[in-house]
């Protein structure tokens, strides 16, 4: 009789933002002519910059010549993208060859599939609050986890410490949902963690465009050590507007190695066995977006959604409410007003002023009685949801 | 200390296709002025069709549109496409519902990824000769593989027997690499052996679309008592050219439950967590298949392959060398003349004749001295290639 995976079953009963859809969907059902200010989820709004436009629009065209036509792609990513992403890293000062860049479908997609490099021993430490997928992946793996919480007393920037180690250790930075960014001094002390206990660091770094002070790492290959217990995943969804279109890279450098055992050899071959490749289409447009025209394009959507991150935390500042992040990223965290929980304020945001943004809580325990806004909206629901965020909370 | 997955030590040393493109590479370097004639790796050489190109395109500019532009997709695939797909197995006679149809990125990274749903302890059955990815996927989780070798004396269409059991059973129809397609009255015995014991086949349907035979399946589902048994993993890669373009799709049936588990619940969920689902603009050109336009279009292409296949059997046929497949499917498998081993073979066409083949060994134990031929190439490189077999291979 097959046996399933039965740590499905250890999942938790259903996924955040399927509970805030089911609100969603029971408001305005009572309120067919409600019109929402969607803060929630983090999608893009604004459409792919012309020039991955024209490379996807070329890259068909290749498809439909007979002499231009492309076949299997090599399956950890085709040359020109794997060359184009080391030579981008070049350019911040890093050095990390074409051989350690891996193209992927995604940050998410890559994030579960990794974790097939680990044994199912491992525990995975989930510095709190976190993407929920960090957690529910390593479940269904099996694997223990740690959660470390994060809050106010540490700008949700923790400190390693012995008692709550673990092999794999997840990092987000800039962080999905607290907009917090590790200082190369806070990221250099989890560095020096993971390589003295021989962990290894999965560092997320799907939102490293949004950073604008020149002092924070976009890649912890900045720092030194990290070649030798760190892999990093990148996502053109939140830097290029790929969320529905599809594409990521991930840096695994040759150093790291545990068992004797190359990660890097190790995911190779399972690249070879386990997919065909990425889309030929879509990497011709990931392409395009390391160019110079690609480069100032993203730059002018990234600048719309940082105008947002002001609207809104201005917004905030005059209600009084305490926040994080939304200056080197996309994302503010706002501690709840009056003691509300997440759930409640939720509730009280989308009766109240119709404004939709995702509970604390749905990211760990220490995410309750705070709450998310995305600033990937459009510019004028942004600014009506500010809006409506000073009509109900300025206080006096 | 981080513990990789020690499984992947287990993995064969290296790949089946890598080996081959050794040996070529060693070929070229002594004689850089040969021209090769490909018949080995399965990739098609004709472009995307028409129908396909139209809608990626407009896809394409969907996605430079504010207002028509796509962010996140719903992780087990568009509505538009999970219907279309529904609707394209009922005019076969077999229903399934748009629920029951998940899109990926292609057949081979769906059955690596599909393998999260089992239990590391089931064993898989695996029917050979054989992709080889099936018992490599495997290896990695840490599985028992049973290997059931098949021969010219079952027709390499074995039959279940329970010494050779398992709780994971790979069955691929039309068959790559032998070209054999289960009967109905054959593949009812696999489906009550899965049913009485609880296993659950993986069908691969990839080459479905080659079968010309009217009595012969191209959907397990097509047979009564499937759908508590049986997923179904189906690609665009040889249907319609998306080898590089990657598309893919796979039935789960709500009916196929396990110690209390639904299978197709279990997806939704894995899918959620691990993937952010497959890219707009891919999923609008898989759509394109399915349009009368698409069929039409598809059916010429696919015609010029099984012309090919008509020449090279008519050439062995000639030499009097023994093969299955090339009618209802795009690969010729033959036995290699005059009690030649696989890699003997190999090498003796492509110093002889500058053919490339794909030694049966790579398949399985049970592959050794059997040759594969694919039928993707071009038509004036496959009648080359034709005339140098009859050349070298007539008796007399």
């Amino acid at each position: 009789m097959m046996k399933p995976n039965m740590h499905y079953a250890d999942l938790k009963d259903s996924y955040l933002f399927f509970h805030i859809a089911r609100k969603i969907r029971a408001y305005q059902d009572a309120h067919p002519d409600a019109r929402l200010f969607r803060m929630g989820i983090g999608d893009v709004s604004l459409p792919l910059p012309k020039a991955v436009i024209d490379a996807l629009h070329e890259a068909v065209d290749d498809q439909a010549d007979k002499a231009r036509f492309h076949g299997y792609m090599p399956e950890p990513g085709a040359p020109f993208l794997r060359e184009t992403i080391a030579a981008h890293y070049k350019k911040r000062g890093v050095d990390v060859s074409p051989e350690e860049v891996f193209v992927s479908s995604g940050a998410s997609d890559e994030l579960g599939d990794l974790l097939d490099l680990f044994d199912r021993q491992n525990r995975a430490l989930v510095i709190e609050p976190a993407y929920p997928a960090y957690v529910d992946a390593n479940v269904i793996a099996g694997r223990r986890i740690i959660h470390l919480p994060s809050g106010e007393e540490n700008g949700f920037l923790p400190e390693p410490y012995l008692e709550a180690t673990a092999e794999l250790i997840y990092i987000c930075s800039p962080n999905n949902p607290t907009g917090a960014v590790f200082t190369r001094e806070k990221l250099r002390r989890w560095i020096d963690f993971a390589n003295d206990n021989g962990s290894v660091i999965l560092f997320d770094a799907a939102y490293e465009a949004y950073i604008e002070d020149e002092a924070l790492p976009h890649s912890i290959f900045e720092l030194e050590g990290a070649k030798t217990c760190a892999i990093e995943v990148c996502s053109l969804s939140k830097t290029a507007g790929f969320t529905g279109t599809r594409l990521g890279y991930t840096i695994i450098p040759k150093a790291l190695v545990r068992s004797g055992l190359s990660l890097n050899d190790m995911w190779v071959r399972n690249r070879t066995t386990k997919t065909n490749g990425v889309s030929y289409i879509l990497q011709k447009g990931g392409a395009a977006v390391f160019t110079d025209e690609g480069q100032r394009q993203i730059r002018e959507n990234i600048a719309v959604y940082k105008n947002n991150a002001r609207v809104l935390t201005e917004a905030l500042d005059r209600c009084g409410i305490t926040y994080c992040g939304g200056k080197n990223a996309p994302y503010i965290w706002l501690r709840c007003p009056d003691g509300m929980g997440s759930w409640a304020f939720f509730d009280y945001l989308l009766n109240e002023i119709q404004v939709v943004g995702t509970p604390g809580e749905g990211f760990g325990a220490c995410g309750e009685g705070y709450f998310r806004f995305s600033t990937f909206g459009s510019p004028a629901d942004t600014e009506e949801a500010a809006r409506r965020l000073v009509r109900l909370l300025r206080k006096g």
